[in-house]
């Protein structure tokens, strides 16, 4: 017979999920009732109003998609791409990667702009691209790179697609709450996020919001949704208040309770100090690295606070050190990927895991295992620097 | 400001979610940990080894989609049905006619093989359909349609799938742990179920099994699978243990702790007695029922004992009793779907939900709800009726 499974108790410091706070953990326990019960209806009513909250948005469609943040990925394409039409994908790290995946799996025509991994993505190449494809249907990409740390120009990026009269996509999955996502006043179109990076929630949700434009872009199409599952003209029947609740799907009715609980905590610390916090957190882990001589990889005025993607010194096992993480302090440190693996560590501040004794264990815990790994960094002054950067 | 939902506790009758055990709702409250760690991978392979012994199965391929039914089924779907495939779909219910609907945006070619609602898929029109499609790739049906609660023969007709050279999808949503779902007996080639309700977790997952010959079919695709989320490929590479883990989605942690649990509790039951226990108490409820002078919709070789279709008297308003169920007991009781809306309750007795006490309240509230409406119902026989089939 198998044993009940009883999880190491971790602190969460990787790309995702993050620390999830025990109010939210205690919300999923709360009992199951139907996704057509009033009750449960009321708290959806909650929860589109506290998603609108947290994307800086008034958009009527704003639900969250009932898996995890790639398919709230692919419900953004598969409703706004029919097959032929062109979308510019900019492409700057993973994430991009697989935006590309999916335009080409739903039949569109694909104008990629790369950057290196590690960059930001260029705005003139993005102009030159728009301009060189006057019909193209949206321009898509990755408002906080997972992969590699990078912030980039959410709100100029938006304007150049509003510009050519195309239609944005963002991937906004490791920015929510984390940095400021303005949904309106970039007027973005399509937005999506994860709940389990800086909304501190378990992973299987994705949060996404559509813009009346994108809304009339999908009842203007001429072809099906690909995927049943994902087609949010079916969704909305079940999400929107209008006229009853027509069943579609059966919701995953515990974890939207995290989700409203998760919701009401951003919602009650103020997304203006989520931000400040997740900013001074940064400030204090970066004093700490680069204190004890680490570097960075990605330049200062693109650095995500949330996602710190930190050289690995010459010479060192990169796997050990994380393996050591684990295994002696129970701490969760991100590797990296693509071309980027073995040559960083992706460490995260993000909801919850931005806190003080988060940034002081991760300092601490990287400090010993690399002096005793005989790694050249400067020893004892790293958690001194920290404290100067908190105040 | 919002206050933190708390759920009404209810009884769960409908046509899921079924009521989850209090141990199955601790475990969704285990601290999170990362989808990479360690020790949840060791979990992985638990929930796998626990699902081949529900499904009966030895079949390698053998996961939860993270995400609900409707996602098991478009996994099927997508990764088995190529452009142009011509797929024979049995349609008895609801469920047969999103099948459709998942066949037509795969681009297949649909052959519709039709009964009417509440009745089992006939075998002789089944064999005449293939018969006259020679080169189908798949037959698709539901095995326990939830709309109707019909069984139909699921051996038969995953032998007339084999005979005739195709693969068979088979819908085994509700059937899973509520009566017998023997996948290697049967030969079926991809099948898929839902959490929340024989197995009495919260919905959200959708446990799939793919043989062998299901697996070779998506091995030998020459096109792209339309979804990247639900592309088992890719899905494979993360469940798979072969030669490490590659991430594809992050996976629904805590949701995962919840089935760990559930598959568990069906596990320490033992399968057999877990139907048996389905069987006992849908004897127990149609005494009653029948006792008051309910009558059922489907007949008595081919009904579901975990989902009861029961007709609604002649003049009694269906919705009425449904919202006292709920208001005056806490109860839920599923209404008609289609063509049924208006004429039936569903009545489930799916996982906990199949328990001696929930058959007690259902039996007493009706009684006393349809006496108080003055409904022709017999009155003070169906406790004692109940009692009498329960032994």
């Amino acid at each position: 017979m198998t044993n009940s499974f009883m999880p190491p108790r971790r602190t969460l410091m990787g790309p995702g999920p993050s620390d999830v706070h025990p109010r939210v953990l205690s919300a999923l326990a709360r009992p199951t009732i139907g996704h057509l019960d009033p009750a449960f209806v009321d708290m959806m009513e909650d929860v589109k109003r506290l998603l609108r909250y947290v994307f800086r948005t008034q958009n009527k469609l704003t639900i969250p998609i009932s898996a995890p943040g790639s398919a709230g990925m692919e419900t953004c394409f598969v409703n706004l791409v029919e097959p032929g039409d062109t979308v510019v994908v900019c492409q700057n790290g993973a994430f991009g990667g697989r935006m590309k995946e999916n335009v080409e799996r739903c039949g569109g025509t694909l104008v990629m702009v790369e950057n290196a991994w590690g960059e930001a993505i260029e705005l003139e190449a993005v102009e030159a691209a728009l301009k060189k494809h006057p019909g193209a249907k949206a321009l898509a990409f990755v408002h906080a790179e997972t992969s590699t740390g990078v912030q980039s120009d959410a709100a100029a990026l938006c304007e150049l697609a509003r510009t050519h009269d195309c239609l944005s996509i963002v991937d906004a999955v490791t920015s929510v709450a984390g940095i400021p996502v303005e949904v309106d006043a970039w007027g973005a179109d399509a937005v999506y996020s994860g709940t389990q990076k800086c909304l501190s929630c378990p992973p299987g949700l994705s949060p996404i919001t559509l813009s009346d434009r994108a809304v009339e872009a999908i009842r203007a199409r001429t072809s099906k949704v690909s995927s049943w599952f994902l087609d949010l003209n079916l969704v909305m029947g079940y999400w929107d208040g209008d006229g009853g609740r027509a069943y579609h799907h059966t919701a995953p009715i515990n974890a939207l309770y995290g989700l409203h609980e998760a919701l009401l905590m951003v919602e009650e610390e103020g997304l203006e100090n989520a931000w400040a916090r997740h900013a001074k957190m940064h400030a204090a882990l970066r004093a700490g690295l680069e204190a004890m001589g680490l570097a960075f990889q990605v330049d200062p005025q693109h650095r995500l606070p949330q996602l710190n993607a930190v050289k690995v010194p010459e010479g060192v096992d990169e796997a050990e050190v994380r393996r050591r993480c684990l295994a002696d302090y129970d701490l969760e440190v991100g590797a990296g990927l693509g071309g980027l693996a073995g040559k960083i560590w992706r460490i995260g501040l993000m909801g919850q895991s931005a806190c003080t004794n988060n940034v002081l264990l991760c300092l601490s815990a990287l400090e010993t295992i690399l002096v005793d790994m005989q790694a050249n960094v400067n020893k004892g002054v790293a958690i001194a620097a920290a404290h100067e950067a908190l105040g």
